[in-house]
């Protein structure tokens, strides 16, 4: 029976995003214990299902390939008080094992850590060991602060309840970590005319992109993958993400689309039957009673959003749970149907346990993320979506965040610093060697580029592709189309690099 | 008899670099006392000669046409720490007589300021509003952090030997500073489509083009006058500026600069005499008695560096010094050749005071932003030039900043935020609309960008030009060449501005 979960590994947090905003609380009868019950509400229900998951297991020993270093990192890059001087371990790893040499000016791909363990990553993430054979390339991965091993000084939970701390942990600190590190391993490896190429997927596909504008001197482009720079301070419609999951279930089935629409009224009703709450539990064949039927909708929700994200190759979830629900016949009862594509998206199990496919570490990390720097306003404001209305709620978040962490968000710097209104007019005649990629399946290309801006700052998508799916390990079972869209992105950056050498070949 | 005094616009902190490094101290012999000592030589002599000025008096009232405004400006931009929300008045004026209006997308015209008060700009700076009116731009200045009346919270002084509040004080923030008022700007004044051009001269002017490299999507482009933006991290020889000041001696006359080469010496010889000093200060008729013969050397030597820096029309201050040098015969006692130099220079008197043309702000504030962010070395290692050896001293300094301010210079971490190295290869295909203007007068262009990068990372320079004079005044008296300096700088300005209407109206 074919089963799922989601992949943990590029952008985890797009889901933590969601389930932020959908709790339906009313915000003008918002008080202390409703916000403090809004905080336990953003779990992701974990899905302890043990069957296949969507990619075949990572290999084993992977990690053995790379050195691991730790660098003295500057806790505080943009404050010269003497406490900012102070310096912590930040994880970096290499492998050399293709590295054509700094004699040889041969390139250096380097990833951007984003907000996880750095473990991670090294199995998720195929390009860079699937590419640097041919460029003679060194393979760096670093990871992001505050994640992983490279969280300072205190423990992860410490360093993320001291206000003081917690305080050194946003993107343009990262990007400036990037940016000394990648410079210390020029140094150390004589590698002064070595092009180093960044690449990153989902957030870290920002931070990437970000870090070709703003350090162009250090970084000769980037390959960002699924970043949704415009889904920040307003750029991009909050819905569009849910609009994106509903049109991927709809044109896998319009009878699916229209159950899943029609399923929520029907939860609310059963959830407050008298015993309302046990029946939905024996439906679903939940291990444990629900306390509120929030965790169900949370629940299914996510389900819905995962599948559509990483709605790949060789299964497509999306296909796989809309074949479950038309499995019943018509006539049956909707929560019925549901059900069967439940169990056809995480196979058959005597019971079913809520909770989080995600580390703690990105959520708690991400939370603070979000309430902080990058800012990214996400709800349903219209009806023509799959899920039940939920609009954001700019006063909820607020306080929420004030609750939680003592501040609110700086709802404008993130575009102020990096930009994004009028995008493409600035772009256009300012900065080079950026590949946008996106596969239009992942609800969040709603918030990527999708366009070329100019010669060289392209966007390269796929129709069917999902989040972060161009950077993944390749499979025997890849598909034509997401073959040639790794080979067209790897054709522009060795373009990228001969126009390099050229130039080093004039001066 | 024609009498000079230094321009204190645009760029004095140019000769508080020199100063810092001039006293002849051996660092292997460094004691606290000494580097107590080293501080208070630091200061520039004063020269309290009431004569004339080299440029027209200002015109009273010019304060008067600007409007001014104070925004809550956000004290950390880079930390999320509660107190890093905390906001302080910043200062900034507007001159809205020519503007267009944002329905027209008529130009903005900001003027980024350097390390002295907001005041002093107004009257010292042309370029803006003599341009204007031809483009029908809004006019505005904005004040740096932590001078004029932008200091957060306690008084300049407090605030300087404050060790938390004086870490916030970088260019890294003061740019985010200005983003944030530019952008508050376009709003208020509903001008989302209005072009920005910056404009700022020396340390200005390196904010102004690193403002378009790291904020394009707030300027359209910048005008950098006289920016020495690789006089940073070794990229140019620490004794560049003093080579060029030389040059410029020995072009006006070669007799003038053997004299001042060979003066070093005997002033040495006469301080060992006994009565030495005494016998010194009869000769340079000076008020009070020298303490040490390097009052006397300091003072001369900023006689010809700012004669050379500024070396402007219509009296060219060089020629002046080496006029009066030259009128003694050739047989005359050195000393005395010296000294008609210098009242041919500073005016005759009946006698003179030691003492600094600098505002202790800048002189305080520039302390502060050597010994943390814009590390400049500079220093006399080579024999090639008119003044006395006197190399750059790594640990002298780094000795003196901790003393001083409890931290050391992060001497790498300019360039790794803004670049500098291989600019040409970098900017050949990254970024647009930056002009690089220099006078090659001044000494301060041998760390300026003197050739093209690209179409329109450009060039601008004139041979006899000094030290910002593209941005000063016009006045009645300029020469042919410096009005067409102007006149190719509006230019390219306006073919950035007609190129962004083009795309604005295909958009």
């Amino acid at each position: 029976m074919a089963s799922f979960q989601a992949s943990l590994y590029c952008l985890p947090w797009l889901l933590l995003l969601f389930f932020f905003f959908i709790p339906s609380i009313n915000s003008s009868s918002l008080t202390k214990s409703s916000i403090s019950s809004l905080s336990s509400r953003r779990r992701i229900p974990r899905l302890t299902v043990h069957n296949n998951a969507v990619d075949p297991p990572r290999e084993s020993g992977h990690l053995g390939s790379y050195e691991v270093f730790y660098y003295n990192q500057t806790l505080d890059h943009f404050n010269y008080q003497p406490q900012s001087y102070i310096t912590f371990p930040q994880r970096y790893v290499m492998n050399s094992k293709y590295w054509r040499g700094g004699n040889a000016s041969a390139p250096i791909f380097a990833y951007m850590g984003e907000e996880a363990s750095m473990d991670s990553d090294l199995a998720a993430i195929g390009f860079l060991s699937e590419n640097a054979a041919q460029f003679g390339a060194l393979i760096v991965f670093i990871e992001h602060r505050f994640y992983g091993e490279s969280v300072p000084f205190v423990s992860r939970e410490e360093a993320l309840t001291n206000a003081t701390l917690r305080g050194y942990f946003n993107s343009a600190q990262a990007l400036a970590d990037y940016a000394e590190i990648l410079l210390h391993i020029k140094k150390e490896l004589s590698a002064d005319t070595s092009p180093i190429i960044v690449i990153g997927g989902s957030y870290g596909g920002m931070l990437a992109a970000w870090f070709r504008l703003k350090y162009p001197h250090i970084a000769l482009g980037a390959l960002a993958s699924s970043a949704p720079v415009l889904y920040l301070d307003g750029l991009t419609p909050q819905e569009a993400y849910f609009s994106a999951v509903t049109k991927d279930f709809r044109e896998a089935s319009e009878s699916c689309y229209n159950t899943i629409k029609q399923s929520w009224a029907e939860i609310e009703r059963v959830s407050n039957l008298e015993n309302g709450l046990s029946i939905l539990q024996k439906k679903f064949r939940l291990c444990k009673p629900l306390k509120e039927a929030w965790e169900l909708r949370s629940y299914l929700e996510t389900m819905y959003i995962v599948a559509a994200q990483y709605d790949r190759p060789p299964k497509y979830p999306v296909d796989v749970i809309c074949k479950g629900i038309d499995s019943a016949p018509s006539s049956s009862y909707i929560l019925d149907k549901i059900f069967l594509g439940f169990v056809a998206y995480y196979g058959k199990a005597s019971c079913y346990s809520l909770g989080s496919s995600f580390s703690d570490e990105t959520l708690q990390g991400w939370d603070w993320q979000v309430c902080s720097d990058i800012v990214i306003q996400m709800g349903i404001d219209r009806n023509d979506t799959m899920f039940a209305l939920n609009p954001f709620d700019e006063n909820l978040n607020d306080e929420f965040c004030m609750n939680k962490f003592g501040i609110i968000p700086r709802r404008h710097w993130i575009t102020t610093y990096y930009g994004g209104q009028h995008i493409k007019e600035v772009l256009k005649k300012f900065g080079s060697n950026i590949i946008f990629s996106n596969g239009l399946r992942d609800p969040y290309s709603s918030g990527g580029i999708l366009e070329d801006i100019s010669d060289s700052i392209v966007a390269v998508k796929s129709n069917k592709g999902s989040h972060c799916l161009d950077i993944a390990p390749a499979r025997e079972y890849d598909p034509e189309w997401l073959i040639l869209q790794r080979k067209t992105e790897v054709e522009i950056i060795s373009k990228w690099i001969i126009d390099y050498y050229e130039d080093l070949l004039e001066n």
